[in-house]
């Protein structure tokens, strides 16, 4: 198979966990005689200090041309702490999201065997854990109109919401819940929100069409709760944008590190995948980043093309490698020299 | 100290646990000479179904003529499930909170030594945690503007802050702050959002009056998972409405069960004290809902008079309550026959 595929490292740890990946992919496509072409580009805080701009066209239209992207982390201190910045790297993410019309964010969970006592969580509670959830990417309070007086001294964003982009991401949910455990779980704030009650109502609608599928509510601050309670309770989680945003960081704790997971956002042209973890501006060059969160995202891009086997393949370097401690430090009480490109290395050089 | 107490036992398990409450009190009372009257009104669904509405006129007007309100939980599924339905429970409390000012929710979350064993997570993680969530309850999403359009197809919520309304809280944070670990971490989503960016700027003026507490800022997905990954790095979290909602329902796990957390809603005029746990439909009447929770609101409310050695003399029976394991089966393993009732009568005794 020819795949061109766009890289774009971003900030922080993102190139050199995304360096892992491509040596990952390259040595995949030798192996089964693949053409995967990588064309880079910037993004988010390094494009700002390049291009005074997050998401400069040229990267815009690279990732248009091309079959699939693969990306870093974005973000940078020097825009945390500024609340009257102008230009953010996040806005970079969040246009590339809503320009690729990337509206489904999906992001596994699960509980390693091998790394059952690296989680905060006892082991009774997170073995077997095996959680797929489903965030909305391109609408609500991340996209709603923002406003600050003219004074500055009220500020608002709207959270909004239509049916047809519930619905989108809704088939999704349960088309996945379909070849898993046949459960979905929406997650809302039904007792409070306006747009939370036009999820209820529409998921429930689309629930419908799926009569083998379970459909669960939880409201948002009860989520939370049984994330840590009882994960397993999980099977296919579907949320709004920001809910998923904090329940997805929040079920990162189970797998015992936020290095390991991976996301896949699609849309109905595009898709991209990435690590969930941000850009980690502490551990920039030190060698300490974890790549498997960002390797894991490339068998993501390789499952989205069928490419089965060929991630099976990844993953089961992956798991050798957490055995044998082949492991940043995040993850390994044993060894503390072990670097992102040996991690990398070691992947590479079981394919 | 004479107290006119206004009750308001709401629904499911409301009821059960504020008459612990109440027992509690009225011993203290007799105990230390005060004089403490107690008045109940209906509020939520029970008031819905004998009044029609959630806030009955007779129970606003009750709590607005005495010195504080026990308020027990409200909530039933009959509501959660209907998108449709005109006249929720919910309502009830927002509106309460609303006309009272109670503008800061205040949620102590403690380790029990007795009970690091009945919480999921490892006992190195939560031992010694000592966290006071300050969550700002009259505004944001929760009461910004609602719409939903006229074919019912797209709805929106508004979340918008002013500077006087994160300013008070934040003093009242940073004045807690004061008489413990002298630490306050902002939880916002200020790379996304134009309200957390006003949060930001304003907590960070109001902090330079505060020299000696130390300011921090988290996104909150970033807080999701730090609450679980290393709790005991916090001391008082300072958040919006809905990010409180859901940051300290999730730090309810500390504590081994949601039913012993308090929580106290101050304004500058009224206050209310309520468990932080719902109205648990499907355990009312049963007698396992667990009084510590609506008990330690007690305490809270007596702390607010200044009745500290009151206070501490209820928390030595709690803490004894659960040394001898007279608790409820959420947190007691060994006897599954200790009711509501039982503890709610030996924390009585024992006062
Ligand atoms: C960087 C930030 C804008 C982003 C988000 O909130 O969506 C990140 O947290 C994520 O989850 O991908
Ligand atoms: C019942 C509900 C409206 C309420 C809230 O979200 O504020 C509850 O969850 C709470 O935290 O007191």
């Amino acid at each position: 198979m020819k795949l061109n595929i766009a890289v774009l490292p971003g900030d922080g740890i993102g190139p050199e966990v995304t360096n892992q990946s491509i040596k990952v992919l390259k040595a995949i496509a030798l192996m089964f005689d693949h053409k995967f072409t990588f064309k880079t580009a910037d993004v988010g805080a390094v494009a700002i200090d390049r291009h005074n701009n997050p998401l400069p066209d040229a990267t815009l239209d690279l990732c248009k041309s091309c079959d699939a992207i693969l990306f870093g982390s974005i973000g940078h201190p020097k825009y945390d702490n500024d609340p009257t910045a102008k230009v953010r790297p996040e806005q970079g993410l969040l246009k590339l999201r809503k320009e690729l019309g990337l509206f489904a964010n999906i992001r596994p969970v699960k509980a390693y065997d091998t790394l059952l006592d690296k989680s905060p969580l006892k082991q009774n509670i997170i073995q077997g854990t095996d959680i797929s959830i489903y965030r909305e990417l391109t609408g609500g309070i991340y996209f709603g109109e923002k406003h600050l007086s003219e004074d500055g001294n009220v500020a608002s964003d709207l959270c909004e919401y239509s049916r047809e982009e519930i619905e989108r991401i809704t088939h999704l949910a349960f088309k996945a819940a379909k070849t898993r455990s046949r459960k979905v779980t929406l997650v809302d704030k039904a007792n409070v929100l306006e747009s939370s009650r036009l999820w209820r109502k529409v998921v429930g609608e689309v629930a419908e069409q799926y009569k083998d599928v379970t459909l669960d509510f939880l409201f948002v601050d009860n989520a939370a709760m049984q994330m840590i309670l009882n994960p397993k309770q999980f099977d296919v989680i579907l949320t709004e944008n920001m809910f998923g945003d904090i329940i997805s960081d929040e079920a990162s704790v189970i797998g015992g590190s936020i290095g390991l997971l991976a996301s896949a956002s699609v849309g109905n042209k595009y898709a991209m995948f990435e690590p969930i973890h941000g850009s980690f501006p502490q551990a920039t060059g030190k060698g300490i980043a974890n790549p498997i969160a960002s390797i894991l995202s490339a068998t993501m891009l390789l499952e989205h093309f069928g490419l089965f086997e060929e991630a099976e393949l990844i993953k089961e370097a992956v798991d050798k490698s957490l055995k044998l401690n082949i492991s940043t430090p995040d993850i390994n009480s044993k060894y503390d020299n072990v670097t992102t490109d040996k991690v990398g290395d070691f992947i590479e050089d079981f394919i």
